[in-house]
């Protein structure tokens, strides 16, 4: 079943904030057979909001709208969908305990901004919110329905994972079940991948769907299958990837969906191993994505970012000679540096960088984007040199998930 | 002027993938004069993009694609585009040149696939992608503009950033400039901003424009001002300005637009200081973003990201005593991984994070987002506890920023 999202906020068509509420509310409905047809974004303008639910309601039995209420500007929004769906405007005294809940809660005391956020058209069901004063809206029209949400990630993640959902699931017929499996592949382009998986994509034509989602240092591959009920489309989605991670052999990174990052917190975890960075070119963006992710610190113990020549030399043990006679950019500075920060920093990994980002510092030799990159593992230290394209941000970025791809790729394959 | 964004994409409406095209695109044409009035993501399908180009179409002079091209799938936007816009599929000389180029830069071997994308509608003239294989497509229809922009960002930033922002600039504004003018305010919320700022906004009606973009850690405030000739909107626009910043008096953070690494990197080589960091929570980001910056080298050392306690003592030299009677998270801590940094890396400041990024780990003395931060400058070493809002990532930001405005402020009293 096809459903449409609407955000309604100005602050996200100035670029402000961007947002995040329409795919966490497609990953959340997804299982249930739920497909996002759409999702318009509009302002904080009757016009176009109106215009809005009227191309959504007109072919999908399910819209949710995100934002457009709140204390300053939700009077705009209701109005639009009491004359679009009927009725008047009438404080609920559900709400208004609602909300005095919330203020409570919160230490704080009401206003009457506020406590106007009870008036809903008469035409709705409300859904309490159980995280915040604006009531979540429910409207039914021909067949079709409309549910008015808050458009605080918070509030929306936590009201359409529970009450919103389960009144979704309830109100539809659910007849049909989709079910997913990522894989992830490398060593091969896109295009040459395709060409690869010609036979197999055809081999499920009609049963399921096989996408391709390229992210640098990989490709992810996501098998969609939908049956009539759960249990069937997670046997032939199941079935479709054991002959997947066959044809992908040695193409095949992991079995699953994760980050660079993630592949190695969690081979470190299965091994019993910790790690550190030493980082030049990358300044601290490995360790950050790291640190990232909760609960990194039972593997991940620290870094040394050496940015400057004597930070390499005097912290990380770097020897001058080394420096003098390759430069910073070379294979035996950026070993020296993995090694350096195994020793200092106490860990059985680590990886390390030292590169030229750009714009500047460029040579025929070595041009921009050229990066030295080593781990080191109980098993020894392997070192790379890539030419990686792009910006500044680009080259760090992808350097960082080429040498922790080379991190796991050494540990698994021990 | 009004203009409309379709993002292409099954990946963004199965929440994989986030847009963040559409509010970067905004902000570039933004100081143009152009307002983003909706947003309309579809999936890879052809009804779908199809009706999404008429809904644009008919209300908007400038619509921008981005998305739905590249090798496996940009079949079905160019045969949809075509289908719109007249013409037949030619492959053009230039673009495959420029895709042999993309490849060569990358050390890979053109296949089939990837050699079609040189396939483009007759109908439409061509701006060649500096930064990958898809070609820009710009098609003219009554008076409207659509762009077919690829969907990568690091392609459609660099994009709209140069060649294409230039070419709709052209097009739509030749005959206007405007001119811009940010200062940073802090130390006041935005409303009362407002209040302090209305007979400034009154004065300037008319001739220019104040915008209010609130951002963690201080207010941006652009004015605009859009006349005949670049010169004369320059010089009404820096007079708007320096009555502004009279106005602002103490709120007045930086005169420009700036980040707040970007306000450290610049006081720093003003002052010909260097600095470092110490990270606990922060996990290397704030150093992240310092060298995220060309030319940081100059002044920025290096950074210890002492995740684990082990490191705390044995690299930046906290006391065993500290850590075991206040705590990692606490001010004696945070001071002294500021003050060994700055011996360890041998620089004139440093700043120090340490504190609860969540979800776990919170306690009731010290709750998730509970920050300490240290600064350590020639006059000596200031600290500060802060408790920070939202998940795991913003209270990373969120001190990130603080502890650096911290250093900033410290700096520009001295």
């Amino acid at each position: 079943m096809d459903f449409s999202v609407i955000v309604i906020g100005d602050e996200i068509l100035l670029g402000q904030v961007t947002d995040t509420n329409s795919g966490f509310i497609a990953r959340t409905l997804a299982p249930d057979g739920w497909t996002l047809k759409r999702v318009l974004t509009v302002g904080d303008d009757p016009l176009q909001i109106r215009q809005a639910i009227n191309i959504c309601m007109a072919d999908s039995r399910l819209v949710i709208t995100t934002g457009g209420l709140g204390p300053t500007k939700d009077d705009l929004t209701k109005a639009v969908l009491t004359e679009r769906f009927g009725g008047r405007l009438e404080r609920d005294p559900a709400v208004t305990e609602n909300i005095r809940r919330v203020f409570s809660l919160r230490g704080l005391q009401l206003n009457p901004l506020t406590a106007d956020q009870a008036l809903v058209p008469t035409s709705c069901r409300v859904i309490q919110n159980r995280f915040g004063t604006a009531p979540v809206m429910w409207f039914e029209e021909a067949g079709h329905v409309l549910i008015a949400m808050p458009g605080v990630p918070f509030e929306t993640e936590g009201m359409i994972s529970g009450e919103v959902g389960e009144a979704v699931h309830n109100h539809f017929c659910a007849d049909s079940h989709t079910a997913h499996h990522t894989l992830l592949a490398s060593g091969i382009t896109e295009s040459a991948l395709a060409s690869h998986l010609e036979d197999f994509e055809l081999s499920i034509e009609g049963r399921g769907h096989l996408a391709y989602l390229p992210v640098p240092g990989f490709i992810r591959l996501r098998l969609d299958v939908t049956a009539p009920t759960r249990s069937e489309a997670e046997a032939v989605v199941e079935e479709m990837a054991a002959d997947l991670r066959n044809r992908l052999g040695d193409y095949l990174l992991y079995d699953g969906d994760a980050t660079a990052e993630e592949m190695v917190l969690d081979i470190l975890r299965r091994r019993h191993l910790t790690m550190s960075t030493a980082e030049s070119c990358t300044g601290g963006t490995i360790a950050g994505r790291i640190t990232a992710i909760p609960g990194a610190s039972e593997v991940f113990s620290g870094s040394v970012v050496s940015y400057s020549n004597d930070v390499k030399r005097q912290v990380l043990g770097v020897s001058a000679e080394s420096l003098t006679d390759y430069g910073a950019v070379s294979e035996a500075v950026v070993r020296q540096m993995a090694e350096g920060a195994c020793r200092l920093l106490s860990t059985d990994c680590a990886v390390a960088t030292s590169g030229i980002a750009g714009p500047g510092g460029g040579t025929d030799e070595k041009p921009v984007g050229t990066v030295w990159m080593a781990v080191c593992t109980p098993s020894g230290t392997e070192s790379r040199c890539m030419r990686l394209p792009g910006n500044r941000r680009r080259v760090i970025d992808r350097a960082g998930t080429e040498v922790l791809l080379m991190l796991y790729r050494a540990l698994r394959c021990d």
